[in-house]
Parts: C-alpha cells; sequence; structure tokens
C-alpha cells in the first residue's frame, strides 16, 4: 500500500484533476462502516438493539479502551503511508506527504475518545472518514498538492477530563499546557491527564502548540447531534460556526445534621438550596433563550438520615451570542448567593419553610465564546456538497451553527476552519442509542475528502 | 475484678438496698469519659476543634473500625465478669449473672456505628454508659436480683446499610433476617450485611431472635440530637415514645442527552425533575407539620455536557403520627408522576420550558411506625432521674418524644423498654461536631444505672 509514494505511475494529482476527475473520487461506505465498527470493540458500552453494532460507546478519554483505540489509528495510519507525529497533550497527527511538503498540512480531524454513555458516531466518525480519506487517496494513487493529515484530539468531550476540547485548546495556544496537563478526572480518583498520558503511552515528546505543528486548514465531519437536519429532511449540514458555551461548577454549603431530629427552619439543607438553584438556573435560560444544565452532582456526606451539608454541582451555559452567556452568568452569580442566603427569588419559597442561612461559591472552569468558521472552508464544504449531492440535490444542504463544541473551535483559532455534519436519529447525542444510517456517514465522508481536496487544489 | 461473683463478703442485693444505698451507687464521670474517648481512635472522622478529642467519627456499620470498637467492647465485658453472646445479626449482648439467673436479663443497649460524619455520642454514649454501669456493679459488689446486660445493636444508623436498626429489627421478629442479610451498601460496593458480619467474625451462631435472646426489659441512654433539652434548660429527657418514620428510594427516568444540541423543550432533564420533586416534598412537608429529607442523590452517567437520563434518591419522611406519615406518602405517590410527566403542581414550573414526560417509580425502603414506650420503664426512668437530681432537680427533668429512632423502638415491641435523652450542644447530630459536655454525660449515665436498678428490684 505504500507503493504509491514512490511510483510515478498514473499518478493524479490534485491540483491537475478537472471537476469530473475530481468528484468520481467515492469513498468506500461499505469499508468506511466495517473500519467504525471494528474499533468500536473497544470500550463498547451499553447495548440498545440486537445487532452486535447497536450499542453504545463508554470510552473515557485515556482510558486502556482509548489507548487500544490509539494504537489501531497510528498503525493503520503508518500503513497507508503516513508520518506519525504525538503531541505533548497525546494529540496524534498523521501526515500523508504531498508534491510539496513545505507546508502545512491540511487536515481532517476528530477525536476517539466518548461519553460514559456515548455513541458509536459522536467523534468516531470524523476519525473514520479522515482514514477513509487517506484509503480513497492511496486506492487512486491521488497525489496533493501539500500534506494532507488526519488528527485525533485528546479528550475532546471533557467528560472524564472536565474541560471540553482541552488538547486542541492547547494546541491553539488558549489553555496552558500546565492547567491541562494537571486537570483531575471529574470521578473521585487521583489520575490527571498528564499521569494517564505518560500511563498509556501517549505523553509525546514534540511540543503541543500550533507553531510546532502547524495546519494549513482543519476540516471535520461530525454527527449533529441535534434534531435540525433530520426534521427539515437535509442530508449535509456546513457548519459555519459553534454557539458560545461556559463551565461553572457551584458549591453550596450549609450544615449536616439530623434528619429526624432537625425542624424545616433550624436546617442549612444543601440539596434543598441545590435544587432551587438547579430550577432557577432553567428559569433564567427560559427567559434568557439560553441553555443550563447540571450533568454532575455530588453531595456529602451521603446518608438517607443525615441532611447534606455540602453540595457540589457543575452547570453547563450555553447560547448563540457571547453576551447572553455573560448575561446569564451575571444573572447566576447575582441570584444563586441570595437564594442560598433565603431570599425568595422567583417565588421559589412559596409554601416553604424559610430554613437557616446558607453559602455559594461558583468557580469558572472553561469557557468557549462563539466561533465562526473561515468563508474560504465553509465555501469548500459548501462547493465538496454540491458536487456530492448533484444538481437536484441542492435542496438538501443547509449551512447552521453547531450547540456543542468541537475541535474545530480551537483549531479555527490558528488555521481556516470548518465542519460538516450528517443528521442523527431524534437529534440524540451523548446517549448510547446515538445512531446515523450507514448511507449518510459515507455521504458525509465523501463531503469531508472532497473539501480536504478542493481545499488543498485552491492552495498556493 | 471477676472476684465478685464468687466471694460471698460484704454483697449487696439490690431487692435489699434501701433509697440511700441505692442512690449511692455513683457512675465515675473521669472513667465514663476516659473510656470513651479511648475508644473513639477506632474510626475517628474530621476534625472540629483544637483538643484531640474535639473530632467527629466515620465509624460505619461493620467496617474495620466497627469491628475494632465491637472487639474493645466483647474483651471489657468478659473482663468484667459478662458472659458475651453474637447472634446471626452481630447484635453483642454482654450479660452480668445475678442472684437469680433463670430469667431474662435487664439490658442497657445502644450502638457503637456512627454516620459517616458522624459524632463522638450518638449510639457511643450509651454503651459506655453502660460498660460503667457494669464497673460500678463491680467496684460495689452489687449483686443484682436477675441479670443484667449491655446489648450493641448492629446497623443502627443505616447509614451503611439502607435500614435504620435494621439488627434490632431483626431481634423483635419485625424485619426478616434474610432480608437484613441481603441488604447492600448504600454506596456503589458489593458487600451486603452479611458478608460483611462474616468478614470481620461477628456472623454468630446464636439466632437474632427475642425467644433466643429475651430481654425482661431496655433502657437506651442516648443525646437527644435535637435542641428540645438545650432551649428549655433541661436536663434529663425522659422518653415516652418516637415519633413515625419511612424510608423511600425515588427513581426519575428520563433521556441521556446533549446539554449542547438538545433544546429545553426537547429535554427528559432526570436531574431537573429530580430538583422539583425534592422541592416539592419540602412544600408538603411545611403542609402537613411533617419533615421531608433527601440524603443521597446519584445520578447517571454524570458528565458535565450530558443531561442525566437518571436520578436516584432517597426520602426520609417523618412526623408524630403515623397517619401523617401516610398521608405524605400518599400525597408523594400522588403527585411525583404527575410532577415528573410535566404537570404543574404548586406552580413548580412558573417560568420553566415544558419539557419531554418522564416517569416515577417509587420504593417503600423502610417504615418504623410511632412508637409509645412502656409506662413501667417510663416510671423506672423518671424514679432515677428525680433519686438523681434530688428535690431541687424536679424542674430539669422533661418528659419528650424523640425525633430519631433508636433500637428501644424495636426493643419495645418485645419488652418493656425506655429511654433516656441528655442535651447535645445546639441540638445538632449527626455532624462531627456533634457534642455533650462531661457533666451531662455523666448525669445521663448514673440515671441509666439507677433505672436498670429500680427496673430489677421491682420485678417478681
Ligand atoms: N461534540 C461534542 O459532544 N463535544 C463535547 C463538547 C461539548 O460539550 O459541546
Ligand atoms: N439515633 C439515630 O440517629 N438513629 C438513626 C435512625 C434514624 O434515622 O432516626
Amino acid at each position: 500500500k505504500k507503493a504509491f509514494l514512490g511510483s510515478q505511475i498514473r499518478r493524479l494529482h490534485t491540483k491537475e484533476m478537472n471537476e469530473e476527475q475530481l468528484s468520481s473520487l467515492k469513498v468506500d461506505q461499505k469499508r468506511l462502516m466495517e473500519d467504525l465498527h471494528y474499533t468500536c470493540q473497544w470500550g463498547t458500552g451499553e447495548k440498545w438493539g440486537e445487532a452486535p453494532t447497536e450499542t453504545g460507546m463508554a470510552r473515557l478519554a485515556l482510558s486502556d479502551t482509548d489507548k487500544q483505540a490509539r494504537d489501531w489509528f497510528v498503525e493503520t495510519a503508518k500503513e497507508l503511508g503516513c508520518n506519525v507525529t504525538v503531541d505533548a497533550m497525546g494529540n496524534t497527527f498523521a501526515v500523508r506527504p504531498g508534491l510539496n511538503n513545505d507546508k502545512p498540512p491540511t487536515f481532517a480531524g476528530s477525536h476517539l475518545d466518548t461519553q460514559p454513555t456515548g455513541g458509536r458516531y459522536d467523534g468516531i466518525l470524523g476519525i473514520h472518514a479522515g482514514i477513509e480519506m487517506l484509503k480513497v487517496l492511496n486506492d487512486n494513487w491521488v497525489e496533493t498538492q501539500f500534506p494532507v493529515g488526519v488528527v485525533n484530539w485528546t479528550n475532546e468531550e471533557g467528560a472524564r477530563f472536565p474541560m471540553s476540547m482541552s488538547a486542541s485548546g492547547v494546541w491553539a495556544g488558549s489553555i496552558p499546557l500546565e492547567v491541562a496537563h494537571n486537570l483531575r478526572e471529574v470521578h473521585p480518583g487521583t489520575a490527571t491527564m498528564a499521569s494517564e498520558l505518560s500511563r498509556i503511552s501517549y505523553l509525546g515528546n514534540t511540543p503541543c502548540s500550533y507553531t510546532a505543528m502547524p495546519m494549513a486548514a482543519h476540516f471535520e465531519l461530525h454527527i449533529e447531534q441535534g434534531p435540525l437536519l433530520e426534521i427539515t429532511n437535509k442530508k449535509i449540514g456546513v457548519v459555519k460556526g459553534v454557539q458560545a458555551y461556559k463551565w461553572l461548577t457551584v458549591k453550596v454549603r450549609g450544615r449536616d445534621t439530623h434528619t429526624g431530629t432537625t425542624d424545616l427552619k433550624s436546617r442549612a439543607d444543601a440539596l434543598l438550596t441545590a435544587s432551587k438553584l438547579i430550577l432557577h438556573s432553567h428559569k433564567l435560560a427560559t427567559a434568557n433563550g439560553a441553555l443550563a444544565s447540571t450533568g454532575i452532582l455530588n453531595l456529602k456526606p451521603g446518608s438517607t438520615n443525615t441532611v447534606p451539608g455540602e453540595v457540589t454541582f457543575s452547570l453547563d451555559i450555553r447560547a448563540s451570542k457571547d453576551e447572553t452567556v455573560a448575561k446569564m452568568i451575571d444573572l447566576v452569580e447575582r441570584d444563586f448567593p441570595k437564594i442560598a442566603a433565603g431570599e425568595d427569588i422567583g417565588a421559589l419559597n412559596e409554601g416553604c419553610t424559610p430554613g437557616l442561612p446558607l453559602t455559594v461559591s461558583i468557580t469558572h472552569d472553561f469557557d468557549s465564546p462563539a466561533t465562526y468558521f473561515h468563508q474560504r472552508c465553509i465555501e469548500a464544504v459548501n462547493e465538496a456538497a454540491h458536487a456530492t449531492l448533484g444538481p437536484d440535490g441542492k435542496s438538501l444542504v443547509m449551512e447552521m451553527t453547531s450547540g456543542a463544541g468541537h475541535d474545530s473551535v480551537y483549531a479555527s483559532k490558528r488555521c481556516p476552519t470548518s465542519m460538516i455534519f450528517v443528521p442523527c436519529r431524534d437529534g440524540v447525542s451523548h446517549n448510547p442509542a446515538e445512531f446515523t444510517k450507514e448511507e449518510d456517514c459515507a455521504l458525509g465522508a465523501q463531503v469531508l475528502l472532497q473539501s480536504v481536496l478542493r481545499f488543498d487544489r485552491q492552495r498556493e
């Protein structure tokens, strides 16, 4: 398979291909799906259907199963003739040389880690579409103008180490390496990202930085994770940007007391207060056209007959505009301490016995401002989508904004970037039953391939 | 020290003692407190003050530290001349023979297990007061009419295995042995009560039953765990009964989804719903003069950017009357499923975006109806309190009902029972800073000693 690199026979150069030749390069749907399901043997999650592929995934970042999937990625890319570089955050860059290798590669990128109750497509599809791209180029003896590559970013989910897109964030210079290295597991444990990178042998020597590993562009195929494409009967989303989001940790401090001997007015019940705060955050989100979500909640001491004295919970706030997120944070920081102290905001206390005052402290853990992708990449995706779907397929393409964060957010800070979305069933993601049809996976992979090639041949 | 049993010299018989002789038998405050703090080396918890004894306790039932405290109890009781029996629930009965050993002993009982963030007095004081009683009897060559004993009941707290008073419940025939043996740890783990009893060598051969180990009466000294004695400047509470309580587990089922791509109306957010249910339970408690408390809450999957699809929480409901608890349960079972389904009960949904319907299932884990103690034992405690405090101390004694459950609840189903309460600082319990003054501990122990002796000498 490596033969193409040395061979001079019938080699096609992207710059010299006509539109017909270019569009005739096609991903292999069967191979793509077989590869994808093959790697889902590492970190298989909850079963949701009868078929062996009808299970979710539980492949937390830097776990043993993540290492197995990474090893497969490295070996496969090497077999396909790529040079593989691992950086100090475990980001793994597989580069297929081009005609001219003095300039940075054009990348297809995504991630192999999943949520604890994740699916087989979020992130995984994007990596497999990148590998499929390399296979199509090799099979067809295509030589690109400049190198092209596939990158697997570390801990995109932020599910195990509580900053999403943390390793692309370090690459972009937005998150300090030490901060990311010292991130601790979200569920009680002693591991940090650095200790786990080292444990699974993915703490690379190359600095994690856009200067050490520059990119000409970054394209990412991903499932939409929301319902819009499905509802509107579209096949391809051309992603123009990503909404803003912030992650906070809220700690409520009250007092442990006996549930049977402490009357309601003598309590400082941290869980009752947390319940009010979570409900209030939902009301604020409703009033401001934002999203507010709590995915993690821990309490102390955790005994049926002890009123909890301490509750800690995560708060994920999102909106299309930075100003809306900022306003939500202001309202949360204004109202939460007052509610904890006993003030009746939004009639939360109606019908309640007033208790003792509690305190709240709020820390800011992660911030991803609204992102706007690059016009040139958006156009490359648009062209690729229309070339793929043909003249009758115009109505199947839609420009859209992503509700979820992606490594493309940080990539876009340092190189032209855009994304391709494909529909997923019922818009459901971060769920074992997450599902995208095989033909839609292949369609997305085809648009990815075409986007990368179209971008490459327009480069100077 | 065992000598008194065989010796015939100057032995005092309870039946023959006059009031003066009886009242002159006195506990040793210093020895009592030294013993208590000595055993608190096993399972020492959070520090709250400067002195070495100013820490809480974390001695969960059947843990390694519980075993150490139990071993001390067994050895100490044997040294004091007792016969020790361990039953199939690990309940440990230390019996000091009397003049006539054909009838069951009069017991002082309590427990050595604690909450995860418990104090040094809840349960522990009652056991040490029992041991101190044995020492006073030995020191003074007292021979009781019938045997007297001290019993350490297993898992009174219900903090580790989620049924309070579970082992006295089995003894009373109220909880089947298999149910108690198969109780699983509340925090994810695989241990059951049976496996832990066996592991720490406290799975005794004697059946756990009031027929195998009958009691003539059960007296229990305990800290009040509430504020009433302190607020009213009393020293001794004569406990007439215990309020009713029930423990439920509530499971809310929604759907795991992405926090960034799922709009509020497409969510089935199990934690938002649980927050409403917890708030509602507090409102129901307020409206019905009851208590409602949630001490444990677990959610799945536990990731910042996944809306939780499942939440499980405990609900502890209490009231002085059985009817009130029953009404609360009815209301909870009526309202919870409706609230989860989206109905607006008690204006909880005001200002909220309606989401998808969720479901709720409720299981009943534990039920302790209102308990009324035995008139004869209540009188023995009253007499003992007045004998201890003297004619001027009348105003320091108060009859009261317990807010907390105690092993005396189940003991009272099979033998005459009453309890003695002493004040604790700020009424705080199930908290590391739980505190009772040394002189109050000693006063309580003195009333316990006098209660047991007075009961013994009135027996026929
Ligand atoms: N795509 C994806 O689910 N990323 C996780 C980051 C986020 O929370 O949006
Ligand atoms: N005394 C005490 O705290 N017992 C635990 C049982 C209860 O929950 O009331």
